[in-house]
C-alpha cells in the first residue's frame, strides 16, 4: 500500500466509527451497528462508481475496506463513551475523511475520464454520500443539507486540486495542499460557523 | 440540440426548481437546495440508467443538465415568492417533466434492448424517482405513493407511445401524442380529483 | 424452469405481499403499492447487481419476477384480512424467501468472480436490502436493524454454503442444507428472542 491507501484506509476507520455511533445511538443492534458504519464508510464511493461505470465497485477489489470498517466498528464499541467526550478529536478525524475521500474520489472519476465539471460532482458525492445514507438509513433528515460548508469544503478542495493539475503541479505535492485546503475549510467553517445562505419560505 | 433534448432541459429545470422549492421549505442551506435540486430532475435517469447498465449515466454526457439543475435552483431562489402563488403554472410544467421524462425513459430504454415490458417500468422510473428520492432526502413519505393518477400517468402515456410504435407511427408524431396524452391525464385527474383503489386494512 | 428458479420465484412472491401489505397500511394507492412491492421484492437482488456490475439487472431478463410481483400484489389485495390472522405461516414464508435469496446472491455473485468475502456481503444484501428499501420509503426505521437475528441468519446460511462447497459437496444438497439452516436459525431466534449486543450510548 502507498501512502495514499493508507490514509484512504484511515478515512474509512474514521467514517465507520462515525456511522457505529450513529446506530448505537439508535438502539440498533451488532449488524444493524455494521451495516450502517460500512454503508457511511464505503457508501460514497459506492455511488460514485455505480455512476461511472466501476465495477465491481472499488471496495470489492480490497479486503482493507473491509477490515477498515470492522476495525472503526470494534473501536466504536470498545471506546463509545471516551469518543462522546472527544468530540474535537473526532471533528478533525472527519475532516481528514471528507478530504481524503473527496480528492480521491477526484481521481477515480478523471481515471474513468470523466469530464472534470462532473468528476468535481464525483468529489462531492465520494466524500458526502456515506453521511447522507446513513441519516436515511437512520431515518433522519439528512446533516450536510444543513451543516456548515461541507459538501462546499470537499468542492473547493476537489477544484483547487483540478486547477494546480492543470498548471502541472507534482500529484503528490497537489494531494496534500487538496486534503489540507479541505481540513482547513472544516475548521475555519466551524469554529467561524460560517454558512451558506438558505431562501427563506413560508410553510405551504 | 433537437426538439426533444430542448424539452428534456425544458424538464430538468422545472424538476429542479420543485426540489429546490421543497428543500428550500425544509431550511436546507444554498448546497441542500442544489443537491435536492439536482436529485430530483436528473435521480429517475440516474435511476434508469444504472439499471439498464448505461454508463457513466446519461446527465455526465452532456453539461446542458448541470446547467439546466443550476437555472432551476436560480429561478427558485429569484422568484420563490411568485412561485408559491403561481401553482397552476407549476403543476403544468411539473406535468410536461414527467411526461417528457416518462417517454424520453422509455426510448433510451428500448435503445438499450431492454425488453417493452421493463422498458415501460423504465419509463415510470425515469418520470417518478427523481420526486421519490427528494422526498426520501427530505424524510417525507414518497408523495407519489398517495397523488393521484401520477406514476400511472406516465405508464399510461408510455404505453401508448409503445402501441403506436408498433403500428409504425412517425416517431416524432407519436412522441408529441404521447407527450399530450400523459399531461392530459394529469390535468383530468387532478381536475376531478381521481385516485387509484387503496387496501382498506386495520393498523397492526 | 429448474427447482432453484421455482424456489426463487416463490421468494420474490412474499416478498412482495410483506411489501404489499406493509405499503397498504401506509394507506398508499394501488401504484403506491405495487412500487413497494416491488422493490421489496427485488431490491436486494438489483442492488447486488449493480454492485457487481450485472445489467441489465437480473429481473429485466425474465418475465416471471413481475409476474410474480404483481400475483404477490394481488394475493395482498385478495387476502390481506386473512393474512394478518396468519402471522405465523407468513413469517415461514419470510424465512424461506430470506434463505433463497442469501443462497441464490452468493450464486450469482460468485459467478461474477466476486471475491467469497464480499460474495458473503452480496449473500446478505440480497436477502435483506428490499426490505431495508421498503422500509426507507415507508419512512420506517429499517426494522432489519433492530430485528432478532435477521441480516446474520443469511450471512451464517451463506457461510456454511460457502464451506460446503468448498469441500466439494453437491450443489444441489448444499443448497437445501444451507437454505434449511437460514431457516432453522431464524425460527430458533424468533422462538428464543434471541438477539445481537448493542452499545449503550448516552443520547447526544
Amino acid at each position: 500500500m502507498n501512502t495514499i491507501e493508507v490514509i484512504n484506509i484511515g478515512g474509512t476507520v474514521v467514517f465507520a466509527i462515525s456511522g457505529a455511533l450513529t446506530a448505537a445511538n439508535k438502539r440498533f443492534d451488532l449488524m444493524g451497528i455494521s451495516i450502517i458504519a460500512f454503508v457511511t464508510a464505503l457508501g460514497g464511493g459506492t455511488i460514485r462508481d455505480v455512476l461511472i461505470g466501476a465495477h465491481p465497485v472499488g471496495w470489492m477489489q480490497s479486503k482493507w475496506y473491509l477490515i477498515a470498517v470492522l476495525a472503526g466498528v470494534v473501536l466504536a464499541f470498545v471506546f463509545h463513551k471516551k469518543m462522546q467526550h472527544l468530540r474535537k478529536t473526532f471533528f478533525i478525524f472527519d475532516a481528514i475523511g471528507l478530504a481524503v475521500f473527496a480528492i480521491g474520489g477526484l481521481e477515480k472519476a478523471l481515471s474513468y475520464n470523466i469530464d472534470p465539471v462532473y468528476a468535481l460532482m464525483c468529489a462531492m458525492i465520494t466524500g458526502t454520500m456515506g453521511g447522507l445514507l446513513r441519516d436515511v438509513l437512520c431515518n433522519d433528515v439528512p446533516l450536510i443539507f444543513r451543516k456548515e460548508i461541507y459538501a462546499t469544503a470537499a468542492l473547493i478542495g476537489a477544484g483547487l486540486y483540478l486547477l494546480l493539475d492543470f498548471v502541472s503541479l507534482n500529484q503528490q505535492v497537489n494531494f496534500i495542499i487538496s486534503i489540507s485546503v479541505v481540513i482547513l475549510v472544516r475548521v475555519l467553517a466551524v469554529h467561524f460557523k460560517l454558512g451558506l445562505p438558505k431562501i427563506k419560505v413560508d410553510e405551504t
